[in-house]
């Protein structure tokens, strides 16, 4: 006799980048040609040595480090992202409006926990960040897949016209993951207005938020008094500080939402890590013109990315910016199949846009992202000569 | 217009050691008597400095310390803990068997994602761990509550009767929490053989096995070479080595099952605080003395304790071991009420039974836990005789 399984979580496909991993064994890298891994979001290197001081010094000096603290989080952090927020973002969020978590995965798990359950229904634009299909498909909340428009930016029209009485929340993830780009403000704000006019959470993750290529605030949300009553941020240390192993994200909500959020964090979480939280809060605090340095350099290699593509024969860049290329490829073969012959036929490991689009969608079998902030402008040299080393006809 | 709310969540209650919290607001607390928080089970002290020096090292010359890491955990901390548990339990454990988590709460709630979904039902004895049912509760999961025998102990006959087509699990807690109580290897494997022969899982949690009083294994339950079949059972390294801020626990299961749970880690997770899984992985490496020590003083402390209840006129002890004693009070006031009575009148922060029991229970009433671990015996000798202190008939 088996246990039993719940099937909503054997429906849900397995995690893409564990996957993907798996088609490394075997492969082999020759010196001259190491492997170019563009697969995940992960800085390589670890944060500025003067970050890890801090994170040792509290662990071997600050007692309350080692132990439980607040279920939402160390009232300092925050408090320093209420005032960073509120400056940043012309609008008044206070420290009671926002939460820590143990990384941004579970932010927005927290989140959708108190909005939607078996049943209900989330819209989603395609290409959608693959974690958050996998928690709407493991809890049996339906995903509506809103099509991108143009430049794969989604419109709220078409969103207006997926809604039914069982829809909870849009969520818009923006720099965005897979598709690199950066929804206008305006598009945020009419994504906010249908929220507000249909009584549904408009959920915005602002992982990238800090690799943004323009200068201000990326939308005004904030400015907006009522903001609370429809709008939800989620945000990431991971990337910023390079923190990806310490797992802190934030949640900015309205207060009555942070307390259902709790006891989801309570039950899953107990409390954040507390040395990713003194991290996170020493980066605030001292590594503001070093984050300056790093979005420079980011960038720096998207231009690269931009004229790469540009000189590369049959490829089309349908996004990109932060931390992503997405791309068309010119081959026939589907793209999960070419995902895996370019390790072995180029050194290059990258996702297939069909993990991040819907099963059996064809825009996903010609789609590939290209997490390219993990490759210093060297191996984006190194890509694209790769990339224009492949032949064509014969990939097929 | 106000934001959607998913019912099941509403309808979860709020996390029970920050509600107590709340109890402590404009408390006075006089020098010569300090607040005795016995409320929570959480180490009161960091860990050692060793393994504090541990940390510290790590976190300023290991680069992937700071990065992501599996999903699943670290490999060498998956291994050992399967070669620590295979000797000490006399079984077959797997390092492809193990998976870490971010706390033994995450453990709780991967396992039962890959389990049971919205309408299915799972057997947790009473008293129960708050955040077990917590979690049943906002993912619509139904409760079947099973008294107590005597002593504490649940009755597998008394399970067996609760048992319908919609039972997916049974868990259990030992040494228990709140009850204190280490279950018996026949009970163990009485309930194992419910589970096998129903086609449920067996969940055991042993967070508080390196307090077990009793020497060898706790349980035969791994010695069956069968027992992935079955059996799942979790772990915590927050109160062997005092990691409760780190956010470091396990869960022991088929492979099978832990290609389920790896779904749910990577969506709500992506994986565990590596910091935190270098110091567990530290602690079990070169802490075994030091942890046969603190069992040592908390046995000294659970003898206090039965020798306090003994001389306490009125009090009845249900249960006492690992981190809690469980009790039966002498007073007419509900013990909720009681509780936030015992803040101001004895500067005791202890939880009230009815955080442990069915919502209208009236043994949850008369019942409170002691987190005892949290005091020394000089703090042990204070709560008796605050508690001695407390005028019976006056308190009703």
């Amino acid at each position: 006799m088996t246990l039993p399984l719940n099937p909503a979580m054997a429906a849900t496909f397995p995690p893409p980048v564990m996957e993907a991993r798996r088609w490394l064994a075997g492969a082999v890298f020759p010196p001259d040609r190491p492997l170019l891994n563009v697969s995940q979001a992960a800085p390589v290197d670890p944060p500025p040595m003067a970050l890890r001081e801090a994170l040792a010094e509290a662990a071997l000096h600050d007692p309350q480090a080692h132990l439980y603290g607040p279920v939402l989080g160390l009232p300092a952090l925050r408090e320093e992202i209420a005032a960073q927020w509120s400056a940043a973002y012309g609008g008044a969020i206070a420290p009671t409006q926002v939460a820590i978590t143990q990384g941004c995965n579970q932010a927005f798990t927290a989140v959708m926990s108190t909005l939607a359950g078996a049943g209900d229904e989330v819209i989603l634009p395609t290409p959608w960040y693959f974690n958050h299909k996998m928690w709407l498909d493991m809890q049996g909340v339906t995903t509506l897949p809103l099509a991108a428009g143009p430049g794969l930016i989604p419109d709220p029209e078409a969103a207006a016209a997926l809604i039914t009485p069982r829809t909870r929340a849009i969520v818009l993830v923006s720099p965005n993951n897979p598709g690199g780009v950066e929804y206008p403000a305006e598009t945020l704000a009419a994504f906010r207005d249908l929220a507000r006019s249909r009584g549904l959470a408009l959920i915005v993750d602002e992982t990238y938020r800090d690799f943004d290529s323009r200068s201000g605030a990326p939308h005004d949300l904030f400015t907006d008094p009522d903001w609370p009553d429809s709008f939800i941020q989620l945000y990431s240390f991971s990337k910023a500080y390079r923190l990806t192993g310490h797992r802190v994200g934030a949640v900015v909500a309205s207060e009555a939402r942070l307390a259902e959020v709790e006891k989801f964090l309570d039950t899953v979480a107990i409390c954040p890590s507390q040395l990713g939280q003194i991290g996170a809060l020493w980066g605030m605090r001292n590594l503001g013109q070093w984050v300056a340095g790093e979005r420079a350099e980011i960038l720096a290699r998207r231009t690269a990315m931009t004229g790469g593509f540009a000189a590369l024969t049959g490829w089309r860049l349908l996004g990109c910016g932060a931390y992503f290329a997405y791309v068309e490829h010119p081959f026939a073969l589907p793209s999960d199949q070419l995902a895996k012959r370019l390790v072995h036929e180029a050194g290059i490991l990258m996702l297939p846009g069909t993990m991040f689009q819907p099963e059996g969608s064809p825009e996903g079998q010609r789609q590939l992202r290209i997490a390219f902030a993990n490759i210093d402008t060297t191996g984006i040299t190194q890509l694209f000569a790769r990339l224009a080393a492949l032949p064509p006809t014969t990939l097929s």
